[in-house]
């Protein structure tokens, strides 16, 4: 006797894994947090579309968590890791294109004087971190409440394993709230050493919301008047929202900004940018990992940081965004719901009003998972290079199939 | 007037490097912290060789410090990545390789029950560390002094810009010494959470020390009697000095073990295995990064792990790190020189008796530097499976201009 669920290669890997895997698999990729009906293994991507191991093909409005910026498997990014490879990738030390990259890195963000690369973005935003107490030599760093920045013991968001002196000088502030950010200013006595934010506040299962100019300003002023360091964690915002540093339209200055996943097109590549009044610090930390001096990334990295300016990449990003976006609302408007439509339009995140238990945006995640669009119920979305208007179209239809949904389940909001 | 030195490429991409780098780079790869004869980047390998950006060619006896195993660019490795690029490398979530690999490396690894991936050594230990607090709900890990374990803030052997809380639950004693053991356990008093020990001591600019297997049996008596975790730190030694643990040919069960540099021959992975009883912990841990999913680096650890069985890799270094031992005492002698040569045959290290300044070590490096060979005055040497008799009779020819160099410069010590 054979089941559906038997024939079903997600279903056997799952098992499969939940031998090897403690809890089948762990980190936000685990299916486990999400639906039933998710699928956890994938076979392939191409451009805006990804296929799971059952041969079901989406639009992927998660681009693999953020790295993917052009879409999957690029063929110019992926030529120049093959011809990299011909080259070396892990050799004794740096290739050329180390020194080719950091230097169009330093060119594009207006606020870099010098670069530093890792893998993981937990990798930069820690290193920014350790620069900036080596540089003020002071301890305390602020950071917004519930914002990520990353999986470290001194920014975990699940503390299980760690401990509380791994967190002893953070201190914690209300993203976009001066008046508590004075008051955890005040409470670092003269012991602040730096400021940590995103470009944006992007909470897990919250409604997004861009940064206030004159907080942001603000910031920047405090961090001047207390020889303090202004770091932007630009790990999930950076080469999507702009070429260079993602407060660089409004017009505030960062001292440290960390970087990653979009950077190289999901090729493992992450790195730290600085001023110059920073560089000696940056030169006494001790930062290293056994494929930090790969090459074949660096090469993904700059095909992917020349092909965004070439093909305008930020403007089709801004087009495929801005047209779900409208979608979206006119698609919720006629289901007679009330949403909350969130975040640039390249990063956007959907609430339903009153879903407080979340059960119409799981309901609206599944259906849409099921008409062939796969996008996350807790985490924002993002935008590739690789979403014409014909994507996008077929984004939509699967969503307004996910609105019906809501609307027969739940009925209005 | 163009000098010799304008002519180098290496000059050329260092000068360009110091601008836009701090120091100019990072790491142990700076060559910064070596002789200025060393070059700082490089072009290309093949097998046991490499080539540096002006086009000299090396023995490389220091494979990328650690990560290549089966040699640069090996052509089975590469065309597993080639091949699964063409799939699909950064998706959603995991491809099928992943669970292949993880079966593959559980099956391999005598202690191992289950497997997680990341990508740097420090993501490893670091997730052993954390994993054994949640397990025990205790806070102290015992580590010998002075080997490393990774560049995060709790074990970094440079604390510049991390805090002393940063430390506040470890403890140290002298590998090797039971008693100095014992003294570390009883200081932790009821809180041992874990002791991470590497398999052998090898520690930068030391004579290298096996393990004393009645100490490893200590240590693991005392683990036991206390519900302590016995973690091996293996991403030097893994893959190297056994297809499975570096103790299980001692006979010493470990808890967790922490994995990578040699585990895809260079590709970024890294990996935390553990027994049954720790699964239930590893799954209350947060874990993550948006490359730890990726394919490629799985794929290219599959095809390693397999090859190295297939030509029994492991002979072949064994062999090749005998005739580099042999020939390299034989030397020594004929020179006239006292040297201590210590380590595994696979991982080997060259000290001259009474050198307290490095003086005669350093001068022995840049002369076989000079002579074809690439190797490193201060850190363990490497063999990989492309290092056949020619090789290292190539190598010798290196090391015997060497070792003539030292005696001419220092006469006998």
């Amino acid at each position: 006797m054979t089941s559906a669920a038997i024939q079903s290669a997600d279903v056997d890997l799952s098992r499969r894994a939940a031998k090897v895997v403690p809890g089948g698999m762990y980190g936000h990729q685990a299916i486990r947090h999400m639906s039933d009906s998710y699928p956890q293994f994938f076979l392939t991507g191409d451009g805006a579309l990804i296929t799971d191991v059952d041969g079901n093909e989406y639009v992927d409005l998660m681009c693999s968590w953020g790295p993917v910026v052009l879409g999957h498997r690029d063929p110019v990014v992926n030529d120049a890791v093959r011809a990299q490879m011909e080259m070396g990738d892990c050799l004794d030390g740096p290739g050329p294109v180390f020194v080719e990259l950091a230097e169009t890195l330093v060119d594009a963000i207006s606020d870099a004087e010098w670069i530093l690369f890792g893998k993981n973005g937990t990798d930069a935003t820690t290193a920014c971190l350790t620069i900036a107490r080596a540089h003020t030599s002071r301890s305390v760093v602020l950071v917004a409440r519930g914002v990520y920045h990353g999986a470290a013991p001194w920014c975990t968001p699940v503390p299980n394993g760690t401990l509380a002196s791994d967190r002893a000088a953070m201190g914690y502030f209300d993203y976009n709230d001066a008046d508590d950010f004075d008051r955890a200013v005040q409470a670092a006595g003269g012991d602040l050493a730096a400021v940590m934010l995103t470009p944006f506040r992007h909470v897990e299962g919250e409604d997004q919301e861009l940064v206030d100019v004159e907080f942001a300003r603000h910031v920047r002023n405090r961090c001047d008047q207390l020889d303090a360091l202004l770091i932007v964690d630009d790990v999930r915002c950076g080469f999507r929202l702009a070429h260079g540093g993602s407060w660089e339209s409004i017009g505030v200055r960062t001292d440290l900004s960390a970087w990653s996943k979009a950077i190289a097109n999901g090729y493992p590549l992450a790195a730290v940018t600085g001023c110059e009044a920073v560089r000696d610090a940056a030169t006494t930390v001790f930062l290293t990992g056994s494929f930090w001096m790969n090459s074949t990334p660096m090469a993904a990295a700059l095909a992917t940081i020349r092909r965004l300016r070439d093909i305008d990449g930020l403007a089709l990003m801004q087009r495929a965004g801005a047209r779900l976006r409208m979608g979206i609302l006119a698609q919720a408007a006629a289901s007679g719901l009330t949403i909350a439509y969130t975040g640039p339009d390249v990063m956007p995140y959907l609430t339903f009003a009153g879903d407080t238990d979340r059960r119409r945006m799981t309901c609206f995640a599944e259906a849409a998972l099921a008409s062939g669009v796969y996008l996350h119920p807790k985490h924002n979305w993002f935008m590739s290079c690789a979403m014409d208007d014909a994507v996008i179209d077929r984004a939509l239809q699967g969503t307004e199939v996910a609105f019906a949904a809501v609307r027969k389940h739940f009925g209005p909001n």
